[in-house]
């Protein structure tokens, strides 16, 4: 019942990697309005129109961070405690996290060129991939996690942390069907589609909980 | 008396919820000064009357901000759980939050064109439906706020949660009077009118709770 | 023993408030260094030394939002409970501590100007009378501060407070002994030596705080 | 058993002392991204190569804050209590971390110039060096720290915080090696290889803290 020694800081520790990570998704998802720019000297309603791409990446890269957010935010309550590793990858996530506001303001400018869409899809992926190695290394063997976790509930984790990554890594593929024209335009229906099924899919896991928490 | 299991990590994931959201709005707050900006070779004392307007924008914006902050504040006060739904309303309505530095920056430097204008009123105004959204959704059949909250009290934070969006969308339709001209103009000075309401009126929800919990 | 009802809720509406006030403090003193620029081809060491002025904006400002900080840290370590007008009042300072980094671009890019010395100056005293005026009207008649908190130690804070207000309204007096010449210079060291003063000469009434514990 | 009076309060400002720190660190860490920018008019994908170095210096600022980070966030577990000196050494610390963001835009986009290289330098081993000072200020003589924190983790402790500026003031002697040519490059090299170094050896002290709370 008491608490080994420590314990409260180890927990201290831990609210501060979490509140940090928070304090980055926070920061690096609210710094996607500065690349909205109106131009100099802009002549209305017309300005209006030119800013449609960008606010069309904002709103695309706002829900993938804020997914992301989300996905770390539900995984991370079931983390008990963190070692130095845990540390470092949540590090290298952050760091990709951070980076995004970069290719959003690529894929606004430059939207149909195809070297830009790849940028833009394969710091989508590999951010959601690292995010998966993250929580496989926290639940493998229960390294990090409670003791308890169901194991199909870890597989259904990983399972969904996949959907991103792939998706946008097809993407990748399907910019090179016709890449000097459809190509790339095809790449971006495909990431907005994503970010919707991302949306209207997410309440499951969830749902599996509350049922495994009833029985 | 005892919590039931996963109760204080549910806790913990509304705390990061709460948290998320205070960083998204004090971060969108203070980006707004960002938009200030002086003129390349600014000649003083007249430079400082230049940018009377940017400052004027910003001092709009911070409070409209200031007052979604409080109202998330107070509303949130009352919440004692969290679902998929909340999560993602609340990420909808932080993706407009985010958003508001650059209606923003486009009403300082072109406060006179009408497209602007309206740019800016339904920003506002659509921020306050989905936090009013996000009220109703928490609100209706206690689905997500404590068992005992007033319905009275309920009712009083829908009719305030309107105020908000109602005179914004008003003064689109005012600046459709003299779109070219005086339209804008006046549309902009009942945002302030507005803004000063806000904050002279806000304090009764506060006193009725009070009263309630001395009864 | 047992907290009254709705206690608890009281104190997280406290924490949040605080919480938010050291984001928008965090964020402010963070994007100073953002007006920090080099020229467009620079050439080196010559453009370090160009940069000058803008760092000892950077460092004024700085300590002056850290200095209203641990003001600010200190004073509601005091606080027992909030109502709406401590909120509005917060967010009235908040609102100047993010508008800081404007005036310190403009004084580091025009520190010469007259009308930019004191648009800094002001800006820097009127965040200062604004907190004064939120210790005195949450220590006014114990409203909203500890009720055995020690009178002399309130009045010490009015004091303290008073501090860098007086002494930037006072370089703004001393701008015009010379506007256009030396005038704006001797201000700027004026401001230099208070921050000096306000870092030494802030242990004291920690101190007192402990030896009214010890008695 | 019971707490000292005021104890409690005393916590609360420890907490939020790490809270403004951890916020500063994740907004300076975030603003790093900002840097990053794309030419005018910019070519693919021959642009995504122009704006390698500035992603090169994103990713050794990032790793560097986020050391700098993790160490603050190791040590400030073992603080039990603050005073006023911590207070403004942490401010004075985090002035040198909010400034980093500034000579990594300066190694991105000038990295070949000797004096640049020496402001990177210079200022990562400063920052490095008021940790330092932080950590023997709280440490020596037991004055803020856990009374039975081992005397050689201490001293672990301040051979690990020598570690970074010692590397970067020797890349600064290496620079004027061939400071027309090969010296600025070969000093970048020595900085990489350092944060390398630094993540896989960062181990170690968490891993001998565990052996102590064995014993």
């Amino acid at each position: 019942m008491q608490p080994p020694p420590h314990e409260s800081e180890k927990n201290l520790g831990l609210e501060r990697l979490i509140f940090f990570s928070d304090a980055v998704f926070a920061i690096a998802i609210t710094l996607l309005v500065l690349q909205i720019q109106l131009p100099a000297n802009a002549v209305f309603p017309g300005a209006l129109s030119d800013v449609l791409p960008e606010i069309g990446a904002y709103i695309l890269s706002f829900f993938v961070i804020g997914a992301y957010w989300i996905a770390h935010h539900r995984f991370y309550q079931h983390i008990i405690r963190f070692d130095n590793r845990l540390l470092w990858l949540n590090l290298l996530l952050l760091l990709f996290v951070a980076f995004i506001p970069f290719p959003t303001r690529a894929i606004a400018e430059y939207g149909d060129a195809q070297a830009v869409v790849i940028l833009y899809a394969a710091t989508i992926a590999l951010t959601g991939l690292i995010m998966l190695l993250t929580c496989w290394y926290a639940a493998s063997r229960h390294r990090l996690i409670e003791p308890d976790l169901d194991a199909d509930f870890i597989k259904w984790i990983y399972v969904r942390h996949l959907l991103i990554p792939v998706v946008f890594l097809a993407s990748i593929g399907v910019s090179f069907i016709d890449p000097q024209d459809k190509g790339p335009q095809l790449a971006r229906a495909i990431w907005y589609l994503a970010a919707l099924v991302v949306v209207f899919t997410s309440a499951r896991p969830l749902r599996r909980q509350k049922r495994q928490a009833q029985d």
